[in-house]
């Protein structure tokens, strides 16, 4: 098995930033901290943050006109990298590339450009992206800071009324954020026109705090020490009119509020849209930090033993026990899995911000597969981490074999840049809007059958391309009587139906609620129903995340790694099946014997990739000195 | 509802250690140690460990002879207390008088406890308990360190002959311990006796290593700090023979070996049980935590309010969303059933252990018991604490909230006194014993039958003196055709039918494997079957959880207490059918309705438990000062 191959087609469109982050840094960089107090674990990380601007690839992403490439395939993955190296860090980058750097681009104007986008990106102006506050996180709609104009000064006056509305939580606000994007309801001649975003000073160049501005540490955190979060109040904080970033709302001197967006909630919803790219990059850095955790846990157990079978003295490689391929390798499926969404959504993302349309749709249905797979990502990442933790016993409890750090590190991704429990909720009201857009009033058996053909249609033209179009000719949702779990037609059918079928049970059963209304009230009918609207998103997510595998699988030139990460890909999709077997027994999909198959099918899917679990680590393209230095070494000891 | 008997019922038969754990342990020892630097916080825990044995409740399990009061359960139940307050006191604690003071008293004889009990009670003597090695965790019988009489000076030669069989992850060694428990095979007249322990002096009184002896600090962990694990290497040192805890095994003065068992496998099986407390003291203190980090999530979730429901402005408390209920109700209802499972072996442990007897079939299934409590207990845990977590959002990543701490801290506990997985399949083996012994070669629908049956009869009589009897007296397992979740008999009946069924088919499978043993090697058979074994563990672990909840139901003697404890065993009960409802279907055991039906009534039963959720964490009875401080004071701010 040619591994070449194998890690050309992960490093995928973007492999020279890859490549480019792996010259770029030094194996150190990826060393846990430990002992390390807060004050110089900070140091350490602005010190990275500032090697890395000087390496010029956090420029990527922005405009040619003021030194970036314009390259947004690019910048996400110069973030999904740092994913692999040390959280920390690329929380700080986040903070100020993506999330500061990011605003400033999407929101502002020519001359927020032009005065901004180069001391940005070469971190002389540490920036601070001021959103979330205490009383509001998931909820931003009703944040309470106010930016209220006074025509008299042309001024805005930035004021947190009270501390539920200071802000909180703000990454480079304890320490060296010099100005804040600070969001805040803009109100005008007496009047509020919703959340808007302005410049704030925080701190002069020798880093004292502005007048009239207040921060406190936010204090130890479970993880991500090296980040400075912080609290703001702002205490009628005066900026020049100017500060406003203007491209969504703006407020002429004489105060009159003008937007290109008619109605308040459109343009909250595309102004938040339009930072979508800092929930693709938490969802790639997640995803990267689960690849670091397997690829620990999956070299341990290839040389850890343990335990003589009887009659022998030859202990037993941990890796040969079922009960631990079960543990490690379904997960290093699924990481697989998400690695090709997320570059799929990589790809998409950045040829429709550089394609010049205005797709609107194709922009709304980029936001929800981003803030889904950000759900999902993250929550495989705490999930696997915990259990490459678990797999590696005591020694993956030692703080110098990185588990514990990526686990603690990685652990507030499920939270941040949106809630995934929020997030996936997005994702079904997305959902159902796109469902009763296409089929309206249509009776359900035909919307399904109707949105089963669209979707097998959807499959068809998306791997027609890479020519395996015979394959999936035969493919038609209807239950299953004889077991071919191994068919990739039979798992892609499984995945679309679940969907499919939640979706449209969710959509009657939120129409039946709204024609019942006087039994229960509007937010209980809603309430009851938000198992299901989580269960629709996710069902969504993973047969997005399939389909993208498929079409890596045929991406692949070599015919032995497209075999083997067939057969990834059918751990990845069995196993998925496998866990969520009891929904498609109830609903028929799977009967007892085939169930049963496919968890045989896992078992045996998992001991025939136990071979190659060395070379699909490999493939993950992580720099052998970036892992555990004392586990690894391990590897050379007893190989 | 009078929550005051509901906290009776909870604290049970040591309420008067419950009430001196919570009259002597100050608040400000939950604390999170935050920035605290690992020396400093090392120091803090032995100080509290001293404060500890000045107070007395230490020395409760040991012999009234040498100052103890022969109560174990209390002892059991005070560790179990301290996993309330501080994972790091409570490991150190458990190091010193558990496992060291431990094994003093079980493998000793008189010589070791008038010498050591007393000192080791007061923590005049702080000990190690040196068993684990690097190269051997898990499989103790392989330990690698030898311990060599020479019958010339009539003393043991300890030695450690390479670095895998260094001891690895010992607690008090890196700091505090004088002496040691070693373990190591044991050598006389050049023939090996198998594992054996004996007390190794580590340090001198002014804290120098004694000759021959190397230590080396663990360094930074991922959680534990406070407790100074460290490496001990011993270069041929000397112990005179009385060194030896010999109450299993001795050596004459000219190295005559000799033990009151015969079988050196059988030996080494009972010395291992004989240190059993330590195991239900990590679970009991597992259990503990993910008390802790419940009671601080469900009263945050009961204050924090976040978005309005359309057209109001009231924003709804998240504690109302199902979503949000699903993710803590059903954990808190596991908790409760936990702990009456926890309860239950603390009392069965302590009449067995003080009653005298020398019951060998109970102490073993009171071993088999223990393991597989702790298994499924500190899964428990740490699943339970990352959802309290992520169900606190940012507020949950502070560490001044505790969460973090607690997952930090109690991660280890999954893997420390024996690795979980290796657990469930001692307790897989331990099951296959006991089938074996009272079914021989039974036919399979027979052997089912009877089982069941005999299953059924030891419900009736583990119930009928709490006055119960008639409700269960129409159990009998069967397919069900309707749905009635909430009856109790159906529940039990469930969970005993699944593991009748795994049972048997796992006998059935293991005997078939033996029978075709040329297709696959012995090994390979077993292998194969491993998902099988773990599964028939924890499905027979929850049959004893869900039987010591409905005992602790019935013994509540206030009617309203009772019948909320009721609906919270159906909570527990159904929420674990629904989690394996997969098998259940592929079983048969299941119709799709009636899966269904659970699915809808474990959501009835988060919403009628909701208006509890408070009286339900009061009820486990953790002092309100010792909840994370930040987060309950919102509670006072908002309620």
């Amino acid at each position: 098995m040619d591994s070449e191959e194998l890690r050309r087609v992960v490093d995928g469109r973007w492999a020279d930033v890859r490549a480019e982050v792996r010259r770029q840094v030094p194996p150190e960089w990826s060393l846990p901290v430990g002992d390390l107090d807060r004050d110089s674990h900070r140091a350490v990380v602005l010190e990275r943050a500032r090697a890395l601007a000087a390496g010029g690839l956090p420029s990527r992403g922005f405009e040619t006109a003021y030194g970036g490439q314009d390259d947004i395939g690019g910048s996400l993955t110069f973030f999904e990298m740092l994913g692999l190296v040390d959280l920390n860090l690329m929380v700080k980058a986040g903070v100020q590339w993506g999330l500061f750097g990011g605003a400033l681009q999407a929101l502002g104007t020519e001359r927020h450009h032009r005065r901004y986008l180069a001391p940005m990106m070469s971190l002389e102006l540490p920036g601070c992206f001021a959103m979330t506050e205490t009383g509001h996180g998931s909820d931003v709609q009703s944040l309470r800071t106010t930016a209220t104009y006074d025509a008299a000064t042309q001024e805005f006056v930035v004021h947190t009324p009270d501390d539920e509305a200071r802000k909180d939580y703000i990454g480079n606000a304890a320490r060296d954020g010099r100005v804040a994007v600070v969001f805040a309801q803009l109100v005008t001649h007496g009047e509020q026109h919703g959340v808007h975003a302005l410049v704030v000073p925080l701190r002069d160049e020798s880093g004292r705090l502005c007048p009239g501005v207040r921060i406190e540490d936010c204090g130890h955190k479970g993880g991500l020490n090296g980040v400075d979060n912080g609290r703001i109040w702002f205490d009628s904080v005066r900026v020049p009119r100017e500060a406003l970033l203007d491209r969504y709302g703006s407020v002429a001197p004489d105060g009159t509020y003008s937007s290109p967006i008619e109605s308040g909630s459109a343009r909250f919803f595309t102004m938040l849209g339009a930072l979508v790219r800092g929930r693709v990059s938490v969802g790639g850095a997640a995803a990267g930090s689960a690849k670091a955790a397997l690829a620990i846990a999956v070299t341990y157990a290839g040389t850890r033993t343990q335990f003589a079978p009887p009659g022998s003295s030859d202990e037993v490689t941990v890796l040969d026990y079922l009960a631990h391929q079960r543990k490690l390798l379904p997960r290093l499926a699924t990481t697989y899995a998400l690695h090709f969404a997320q570059a799929e959504l990589t790809c998409d993302l950045h040829d429709v911000q550089t394609g010049g349309t205005d797709d609107d749709a194709r922009q709304r249905e980029l936001e929800s597969r981003a803030a889904g797979l950000k759900a999902v990502s993250t929550w495989h990442a705490t999930s696997t981490i915990q259990t490459c933790r678990e797999a590696c016993g005591g020694a993956g409890f030692l703080s110098a074999n990185r588990l514990t750090q990526l686990k603690a590190d990685s652990d507030v991704f499920t939270t941040f840049e949106g809630d995934n429990t929020v997030l996936l909720q997005l994702v079904a009201k997305s959902m159902l809007t796109s469902y009763r857009d296409h089929f309206g009033e249509l009776d359900t058996r035909g919307t399904v059958r109707f949105l089963a053909d669209q979707v097998v249609e959807t499959v068809l033209e998306r791997t027609s391309a890479r020519g395996i179009v015979d394959r999936l000719a035969g493919v038609a949702p209807g239950r299953d009587d004889v077991a071919t779990p191994l068919d990739r037609d039979w798992q892609v059918s499984l995945f679309s139906w679940r969907e499919e079928h939640v979706v449209a049970g969710l959509a009657r059963r939120l129409r039946r609620a709204g024609r019942d209304g006087d039994a229960v009230d509007a937010f209980e009918a809603v309430n009851r129903a938000q198992e299901h609207m989580l269960r629709a998103a996710t069902a969504h997510v993973h047969r997005l995340v399939l389909e993208a595998f498929v079409a890596a699988v045929a991406d692949c030139r070599d015919l032995a790694t497209a075999a083997l990460l067939g057969r990834v890909c059918d751990l990845y999709a069995l196993s998925e099946v496998e866990s969520d077997r009891g929904w498609f027994l109830e609903h028929g999909r799977l009967t007892p014997a085939t169930s049963k198959a496919v968890t045989r099918a896992v078992d045996d899917l998992c001991r025939e990739l136990r071979p190659h679990a060395a070379a699909l680590v490999d493939g993950l393209g992580i720099p052998r000195e970036w892992l555990a230095a004392e586990m690894t070494a391990g590897t050379e000891r007893r190989a």
